[in-house]
């Protein structure tokens, strides 16, 4: 059984959008956030403390957007929901990229947005950086409306796993805030995301699982300082 | 032909050591840094000037351990290297979490350290930003260390391309000066690394390609203020 350990609308709702694409099978605990001040025993399976954890048997892995490729070769091998772009495809690359993009150009920089423009304590707080990586977490997002100007999805012609990886990066600046500054094209995207339905079940399945786990679920709960 | 964009020592070595690796033909581009500044023909074909960028017929790239696992499918369909892991492996998903973890966790807070500590105008600079980053790496590699306890290099047993991912942030955090704090099994990795004939001919190659088309080859250009 996949094990997936999430705090709601964390990096860890990749993997689980991505579970719920695929129709899988999996166990999802839920964890306060942050699990390395509020809870504790996770540090004795996570020393970091971060999520996601998914362990699969003895594969083990932390890194969200790799985990958008691995459940869709381990759960889909036959590649019936698409989300898998392979290596003989022409879009192989163009997947590639754009998973990566998703967590290491978008994301990276909202991470530095909520560290200095909320979590950190009064005194250690710096606008600047704040300011500086909004304003390039945006400068980011021209690239990819140019793309989606003639494209419903981001590559190949259809919704894949690079679609989760950049989709939970709209959904985090969207929670910061910076939504009403996405370029149109983004925007729109962005409304097409929240209505597939896989996108839908992962938000109710966190809902659900942090009711049953006593956990809040509530979904700004990463922007609350700690 | 495969034509990489490439600044000497910047993330574009990622891709250069993987060519490398591989034996593969390609073209080497040479930008001095940051091209945005100094090369602006290049926003042409890339508007946000950033390396690398690179092109493979209709394939267009600009995610540096991305371009790992694409030009280790690409390049070597049958895997002789052995720089790909596939799927039915076993040690896929730690080989995809490594490809990742090298760039979305131990490269970009080495950007921060360079950004704030060496970039921007000295009014701007925010050294508890860059004090907090170079920290926040360090703390993640006591993890490769305990990987690296038992293993010479990251995953199946071999040299793969998820070791040019995480490699080449340690060349970066090396340039910044870091490589005095490396835990002692992180240390003796990267003199492995830095012993790789692939290694050797990814930095001959650069600095033999910067000489002929006229780019300065110093090393440690990406650390002069611009």
């Amino acid at each position: 059984m996949i094990v997936l350990h999430h705090c709601t609308s964390a990096r860890s709702f990749r993997p689980l959008w991505t579970l719920e694409e695929l129709g899988a099978e999996y166990e999802l605990r839920m964890l306060p956030f942050p699990p390395r001040v509020l809870a504790k025993p996770y540090l004795e399976i996570n020393p970091l403390g971060t999520v996601p954890l998914l362990v699969d048997g003895d594969t083990r892995m932390t890194e969200s957007a790799a985990m958008c490729q691995y459940l869709s070769a381990r759960c889909d091998p036959g590649n019936r929901t698409g989300l898998q772009v392979r290596a003989d495809d022409p879009a192989f690359g163009a997947w590639l990229n754009w998973l990566h993009h998703g967590e290491a150009t978008l994301t990276f920089p909202l991470t530095i947005v909520l560290r200095y423009g909320y979590f950190e304590r009064p005194e250690r707080r710096l606008a600047q950086a704040a300011d500086d990586y909004a304003k390039w977490f945006l400068s980011r997002l021209r690239g990819i409306d140019a793309v989606l100007a003639n494209n419903e999805w981001l590559c190949a012609g259809r919704f894949t796993a690079a679609d989760v990886s950049v989709g939970y990066a709209l959904m985090l600046a969207n929670d910061i805030g910076l939504c009403p500054r996405f370029p149109p094209g983004v925007a729109r995207y962005w409304q097409r995301l929240q209505q597939r339905p896989g996108y839908l079940r992962a938000m109710a399945a966190q809902h659900a699982a942090a009711v049953a786990q006593g956990v809040s679920p509530d979904s700004s709960a990463v922007l609350k300082p700690t």
